[in-house]
């Protein structure tokens, strides 16, 4: 079926080029290196306060260590597409304030680990467990949950805080980063409120498939490849025609990026994506691909839906059950059938823009790599 | 007590001068009008993106809506005092870039408030208990209390956020903003790292009278007046000696404010401060008052401590026998006789500080207002 549909839909486009692998590991050197010299500085600032606060700073890196880099990916392309002729801003300072991203996006996971009740993110306990436990080796006084979750509320914010720290001091022209700041500043205000939305979904306002779109729209499309373009696009100080451009293309992909995370999440190999794929049906997640299923399902599927979905308890037949379930309604194909146009969508967009041919090359790969990845 | 203290400290200070109460209002009334109008419009974006947003953007409203505007009146004396001669920044933008801390004190006071289980702020409830109460009236699914947590953690984030727009929005020159948003920066990592230290103190780590003033020095002293007022001398473009001229007024005089702030949360006449004198007693507050009765309590003291003490249930007997002990330990007149100390401390800096006299009389005001309030 995905095939088929990436064939109806994009006829005409080949195979996305190999990326140049170099060039993608040089900007996520760059950007790792970038994070890492910052950390280093907060850290001895946040030890001469006081040695407590070590484990904060520490905390914040751990964050900051792990994830795919594709913000600072689509925002440094994004900026190398439409960077004037001419000497401009410096490659080096472009890459610092891209890394920036990194922590808006760490400060988002912890305070969404903290929402969902999470207890691990990739691979190690969530901030809030961490730091519960932490409470526990210490052998401190009161309430070790409550502290965890007050730890993780701060370490969020001041990873929020140090976003906008590390862009100001990224070395960018002051009219880059002048520019630079109110796509950022709309991007923060969209994904915050993306994230209420999915909050209130979760509780069952927003409802339906629209519901689930809408939640994408903000929380995902948004902030991982529209915004992140565009910033690219202020620092270089390209125009209007410019955002349009990586808005076509940003929003399109962006969905199917969400969207094939709602399957990884379901359907994913946990060998592969480093998590289980019980827990979004355990927890109970609220995805297009559930939406789909409860609108098709007929009165069985229904009740194996209220009865199975987001019960914690939910065992290894009730899950196969509900996978069964999103088979067989059709959901599965129907996400799949729209990963694959809203991907053709916005490779269309990626072959027609008019930026740089080595920057449409990588952010072709990047559409690529983000909608057909296994992890 | 104090007026011995103050007077052996201070022999030379005349009282206070009354201050030009038009032109304190003036820059309330100023700031007030510029957290509307951006209010005004975030409620549109977000009303834009869904209606479902707008409680949100009310909410932070109603958060911007109170207090006594004492960060923002700060950092505009702090520019009044060292602003240079001849045309510099616009009048209005000043006012409009010191209201962005403001949302910075809205996010950590909603943050604060999950933290603290607190159940009401400034007389209505708290954001976290706020959404609790409308996940109920709206009869959404799941736990309201987690609804209610959740929407504040976002709530503060988003407050803080747009503490940055408000600051770039506001009409600074570049310059000016530049130079403002290294304190800015400085400012929100000791205010977030003060908090951690705050919620460790409060479960054991950081003991004795030492750590409350740790707690203090960062949460309250440099946040709540050095910070301010060296945002205005960054606004102004002035030096390091001008930094160096208001920490020796800030630090000092945020620290009396902090403590006159404990003594009220427990001595305080709750028909003045509009909030009950037993909760900071039943929440268990370590602050200095506390650490120092700790340290002077014989073994009777200090098991009315361990017991009553951060007792949720502790009546009305308890409360008092409590307080008596902070009277009989001289716990209340050594934090008097400190605040004394301290307030003199900042108003000698006051009366010395190469600043334009307007401002001497303004910060010498302020001074006295936040250091002998009654709420």
């Amino acid at each position: 079926m995905t095939a088929r549909a990436q064939e109806r839909e994009s006829p005409a486009l080949p195979p996305a080029p190999p990326l140049a692998a170099a060039e993608l590991d040089r900007v996520r050197g760059a950007v790792s290196a970038a994070l890492t010299g910052f950390l280093d500085v907060q850290r001895e600032t946040l030890a001469g306060m006081d040695p407590v606060l070590v484990p904060v700073a520490d905390e914040v890196r751990a964050l900051a260590d792990g994830g795919k880099r594709l913000r600072p990916l689509f925002a440094y392309w994004g900026w190398r597409g439409v960077r004037p002729e001419g000497p401009g801003e410096d490659d080096d300072a472009v890459l610092r304030a891209v890394a920036a991203l990194e922590f808006v996006h760490a400060s988002a996971l912890v305070h969404d680990d903290v929402m969902d009740g999470a207890l691990t993110r990739r691979g190690r306990p969530a901030t809030h467990v961490g730091f519960a436990a932490r409470h526990c080796d210490g052998r401190l006084a009161g309430d070790g949950e409550a502290f965890g979750i007050g730890s993780a509320i701060l370490v969020g914010d001041l990873a929020l805080v140090w976003s906008d720290e590390l862009l100001r001091r990224s070395g960018l022209s002051t009219a880059a980063l002048s520019r630079a700041r109110a796509v950022w500043d709309t991007m923060r205000t969209e994904v915050t409120a993306g994230q209420y939305l999915d909050l209130l979904r979760a509780a069952g306002g927003l409802p339906g498939p629209q519901g689930a779109l809408t939640v994408a729209r903000y929380k995902s499309a948004g902030y991982t490849v529209q915004r992140p373009l565009q910033l690219g696009a202020a620092i270089a100080g390209a125009g209007e025609r410019a955002a349009e451009v990586y808005t076509a293309i940003g929003l399109p992909l962006g969905e199917a990026f969400q969207l094939r995370d709602d399957v990884l999440g379901v359907f994913g190999d946990p060998a592969v994506t480093g998590k289980s794929a019980d827990d979004d049906l355990r927890e109970g997640k609220q995805t297009l691909l559930i939406a789909l299923a409860e609108e098709a399902a007929d009165a069985t599927g229904r009740r194996l839906l209220a009865g199975s979905l987001g019960d914690p308890d939910a065992d290894a037949a009730d899950l196969d059950a509900l996978r069964d379930l999103l088979e067989t309604t059709g959901a599965r194909a129907r996400v799949e059938e729209r990963i694959a146009e809203r991907t053709a969508l916005a490779r269309t967009a990626i072959a027609g823009a008019p930026i740089a041919a080595d920057a449409r090359a990588a952010l072709d790969a990047l559409a690529v790599a983000a909608t057909t990845r296994t992890a």
